[in-house]
């Protein structure tokens, strides 16, 4: 190597943070990175659940790493390697692989993310898919489009009513945007496509622990969402503990009432988060702390107390504001991760610089979710103390026109539609991205229930 | 039901020849139409090597059979149902699914298509992917990709050579795109994406067994293509018989000398092809012959001989055309398969109209194949039997048009690719498609093999 030792930086994880560490680090000389992740690409997670909903196609919300950081590759100081972190030596600020080589570091980003938690209940995956990565949208994607045909095959009544029942576990934004836009599937996009059953008297079910949904909103907001829900045809159940799902249904309990029944055959996971594995190694490794969720608690400099060598961020940190700020937790959402990594990314080069690490500061730009077809919340945060806060038509198009925005940050969205049409004209291949299969659940088939579809004689729709 | 009972007739299998029968069979109103399908996808086939490729996302060369046939289902006389023929009963006129349930037929076109033959080693499908289905173009996507991911992740020169080898087995249409693409890949698309591998070095071979590639095609041809293919850098081996494949590389052996081994880790299997099992259920329950293939001998108005209530069409078929064109086997290609489709479907009309079956005539209106970018042969059938052959640059356009126009034809390519970018402000939803995962292999891991790649010192390029 040319030039003197480098500052050899190894990051984990190429979501919203560690690609924003990566391209701050990218900017300086004096730095090697080496970046490592699990898959080949960098997900657009907020557009996730289209994919599950089969409304966008995978490429569309997704970019090879190599491809979105090719200008950084360029510059000859950057190793990626698409593999797994299995356990951190700090005393040799070493990483280890999962085929054992192990990767030297000067300094160690850890930006693994998180996971949905099942709250101890982790046979529960098998029938209720959460929705964190390519394979589960697709797993999810199976399910639903399975459901409408096996409505379609069956002649039993109460099992046409299952398949065509759908629960949603947790109001959060992925909860809401699934029910919004399943509904909207079952009552627009199927009815002329099937011809026993009625698409339209599908049932969607949104069930969510506390009182309201989208927690993370002002009050109002929440009302208006559920309200907007109710409006497209959503069953919204607040104060409703799911202790039960098998794979014909759930088991619920609402407001302290008795446990009711459910029959849903295609249940969707949207409640607890879970941080990644790597965030127990940090603990038993480097003495660090973890939060209820298994998140890694880190310093005001997003360093684990007395290891500052080791950087956490993103979706795997448990962040507060400073006093200053109200000593909030820092949400986990891509803003706060994009910022995390560009702030850890600067106190490394702080620190060649013999300058000492600066704290974090979170800024709040305020929140959205879309609920379906014209329907979202917003709530903006202004200078000061001041929220501006709107729903309905005009938040759906500020929600829409806000993802489009970031979405071309990453050659995705309008710009690589667009490319496609001409792709074949170029040596652009916007589709390398390659889905985890491993993790994915069979779909549903269920080979004992003698449905009999006679096709001559379809009952008439009621 | 309304009016006089309808003539049933059930379709299985939605590939080129039963979307055309549906097709024609639902504009005559005396016909109650059910069609079977294992997937809920009409696939085009010929752009499947660019999904394998990553070039196009699924959904660009696939649509939901629902949304093909809406205007089909509008009309009432349509079931499709989501579900595999796993017997036929002829004398009961029922054909049975995988759950058990029957279904009652007055007539019966069989169009369930053909896979891959590995000529009795069915053991190396793990190792050589055939590519046929959705689920195969994943899963050998993500086998490339995943071998340049491996290549850079190894220090091992040799194992770092495997991976950098690519063998296609079969040199007809489907080997030829894969070869070529696959050097385009090599070439053109990675390069500036890695730091220790060099991808213009990979080797691509494609192997053919007979003594020219893409046999189909007149002798000249032939050798432009295989000019065409090693200008592009692929190395091609004609009179090449595979003996062996493993998942580190295969044995062959090469005009008849000694055997000889390739290392590569990455092999695809483009060669034999087997005629569905059910040509096997024809021959047992129906009395039908079958061809070497398991394709099952059609009379000259594509039923089964002895059964006319029984129609087989497009690949499982093995028809003739008629004295007067010469008595040549149809080829087993797109065209041909909608072309009977068509016509089984006008002989069921006529039935009902009390006129004979006619005998089906095939008409050829050439061939073609893309080897690469501006790239492909092409063989058009002009009146009598004249002959117009060209190759490059332009039968490359030739091609491109003549595919962008069968696409277009399934609201894809070009209409969908556009439509995407407006999809989200639309209700239509273009990628409801869903692979089949339990027929993918897992994606290619090595643990054992004790790579170590230190990131800050990364081995300079040759």
């Amino acid at each position: 190597m040319a030039g003197a030792a480098a500052h050899r930086v190894l990051i984990v994880g190429c979501g919203f943070g560690g690609l924003e560490a990566v391209r701050v680090l990218a900017r300086d000389p004096r730095i090697d990175i080496t970046l490592v992740d699990r898959t080949n690409h960098h997900l657009f997670q907020p557009l996730l659940y289209q994919v599950a909903t089969a409304g966008l196609a995978a490429p569309a919300i997704s970019a090879p790493i190599r491809h979105v950081l090719r200008h950084e590759m360029a510059r000859g100081r950057l190793t990626i390697l698409r593999a797994e972190v299995i356990d951190i030596d700090p005393a040799a600020r070493a990483a280890v692989l999962d085929d054992g080589a192990r990767l030297l570091y000067d300094e160690l980003v850890v930006a693994a993310g998180a996971t949905h938690s099942y709250f101890g209940h982790d046979d529960w995956s098998r029938d209720a898919p959460g929705l964190k990565t390519l394979a589960d949208a697709f797993d999810i994607r199976e399910r639903i489009i399975g459901a409408f045909e096996r409505a379609e095959r069956t002649d039993d009544l109460a099992e046409r009513a299952a398949w065509l029942s759908f629960a949603i576990v947790g109001g959060g934004p992925t909860g809401v945007e699934l029910a919004g836009t399943l509904v909207e599937i079952a009552r627009h996009t199927l009815p002329q496509e099937f011809r026993r059953i009625d698409s339209r008297r599908t049932r969607v079910v949104l069930m969510e622990g506390s009182p309201r949904v989208l927690g993370a909103f002002d009050e109002r907001l929440s009302a208006s969402a559920r309200r907007q829900l109710e409006a497209m045809g959503v069953e919204v159940r607040c104060g409703c503990q799911v202790t039960a799902i098998r794979h014909d249904g759930l088991t619920f309990v609402e407001s302290g009432g008795p446990p009711q029944q459910l029959p849903a055959r295609t249940v969707v996971w949207a409640a607890g988060v879970q941080a990644s594995p790597l965030g127990r190694v940090l603990a038993e490794r480097a003495g660090a702390t973890l939060d209820r969720a298994g998140r890694v608690v880190v310093g005001a400099d997003l360093g684990v107390p007395g290891r500052p060598q080791i950087h956490v961020i993103g979706d795997l940190a448990s962040a507060t504001t400073p006093a200053g700020q109200g000593s909030r937790p820092v949400p986990a959402v891509s803003p706060a991760a994009k910022q995390m990594g560009r702030h850890a990314a600067r106190n490394i080069r702080r620190r060649l610089d013999g300058q000492p690490a600066q704290a974090f500061r979170y800024r709040d730009y305020g929140t959205l979710a879309t609920i379906g077809r014209k329907a979202a919340v917003v709530q903006l945060a202004l200078p000061g103390t001041l929220q501006l806060r709107f729903s309905g038509w005009f938040a759906w198009v500020f929600w829409l026109f806000a993802h489009i925005w970031f979405l071309i940050g990453y050659r995705n969205r309008l710009v690589v539609l667009i490319d496609w049409a001409w792709s074949y004209w170029t040596f652009a291949r916007h589709a390398r991205v390659v889905a985890q299969r491993d993790s994915a659940a069979l779909p549903p088939t269920d080979r004992t229930t003698g449905t009999s579809p006679q096709a001559p004689a379809p009952s008439p729709r009621p």
